[in-house]
């Protein structure tokens, strides 16, 4: 069993949705950040870093394995099953490019965006146009790939998709109102947007925690 | 032959290092982010995201193989090694937990402080202390893995370490001076940059690419 540590976020999701597609056991730990729950001493032991999400795989060989960071869970249950990231090749490269792509980038100037552009009490004009332009510019380059390609990485469905979902979703939806700016005309993105949603373990994911 | 298209940033810096670790042969293509180099339709065919670094892999089966992103970067010369990244076990995903920490967290935030410290026209208030605050927060994590671990990912030097140095010596140095409350008293990240700077291969990656 699988235990996960996680929040109504997207970052948090993007483990459910994981969890959902292959079909791994698990149960969940809603860690409440807007109780700062994530600074609990028992919760540290599993996110030295203080953020969701995190698990403990109890069924990995020599007992409960911790693991935090989205990205390294992620890597972590694909290549734990087989599933969602190519074992070797070419293939494999482009998914980990696209995957570290939106965690280097496409998640972090988002969650800024957010920040400046919605809970900000100042609001400064510098930081809020500063991170409008980035994700305006990161949103063009994957409408340029998903033009090309029916998912992220290529042919094939992978954990790139998996990462960058619950973000764009929530881009497309809450972000587009605050920062109308950011967002164009992504045909792309939108096709994407409507593929990636419509699948089951996608939308079970999608309501992990439930809180 | 690998081609590495880089300049004189942390980012760069990072695949720089790792190529000299490996011992793999590579030319420098510099790409001079100051003249807007990086958004040559030549450079966007191998960086999609016009970002260096990025490489190319002449000596990959079925011919030059293009790679962005210096995490993805990273993680493919590991495994095409078999060095600086366990092949299986918890001491893999060890590494790929702070590698993608730095990833997402570390490389981010402490360019954003960089910008908004530095290079911004109005140096807003609440962008600055927002960087500030949650960089020495990532600082204090680093330290305590390093106080209880020879490197971040525990006993042995890895993609993690080199994902890391580069920036928390820029930090250690420019940041310092320009944001010094996001530095404190750092004892087990200070072992680190002095044990991990003395390496050969890291002093002669951090001078790449000349210019």
């Amino acid at each position: 069993m699988i235990t996960l540590y996680t929040w109504t976020t997207p970052n948090g999701r993007k483990v459910s949705i994981a969890l959902e597609e292959l079909g791994l056991d698990y149960e969940v730990k809603a860690v409440n950040i807007g109780k700062d729950e994530q600074f609990d001493p028992e919760f540290l032991k599993v996110g030295p870093n203080n953020k969701i999400p995190a698990i403990v795989d109890g069924d990995a060989p020599g007992g409960g394995l911790p693991i935090f960071e989205s990205g390294a869970i992620l890597v972590y249950l694909a290549e734990k099953t087989g599933k969602l990231l190519p074992a070797s090749g070419p293939e494999r490269y482009k998914v980990l490019e696209w995957t570290f792509w939106q965690m280097g980038g496409l998640g972090p100037m988002l969650g800024q965006l957010g920040y400046f552009a919605v809970r900000s009490k100042d609001k400064p004009p510098e930081a809020v146009e500063r991170f409008t332009t980035e994700a305006a510019r990161l949103f063009g380059v994957m409408d340029r790939q998903l033009r090309a390609n029916p998912y992220l990485a290529g042919a094939d469905y992978s954990i790139a998709d998996i990462a960058c979902y619950p973000w764009v979703f929530a881009a497309s939806t809450l972000l587009r109102q605050v920062a109308p700016d950011a967002w164009g005309d992504f045909p792309g993105i939108e096709r994407w947007l409507a593929a990636v949603g419509e699948r089951p373990a996608v939308k079970r994911g999608m309501a992990v925690p439930q809180v």
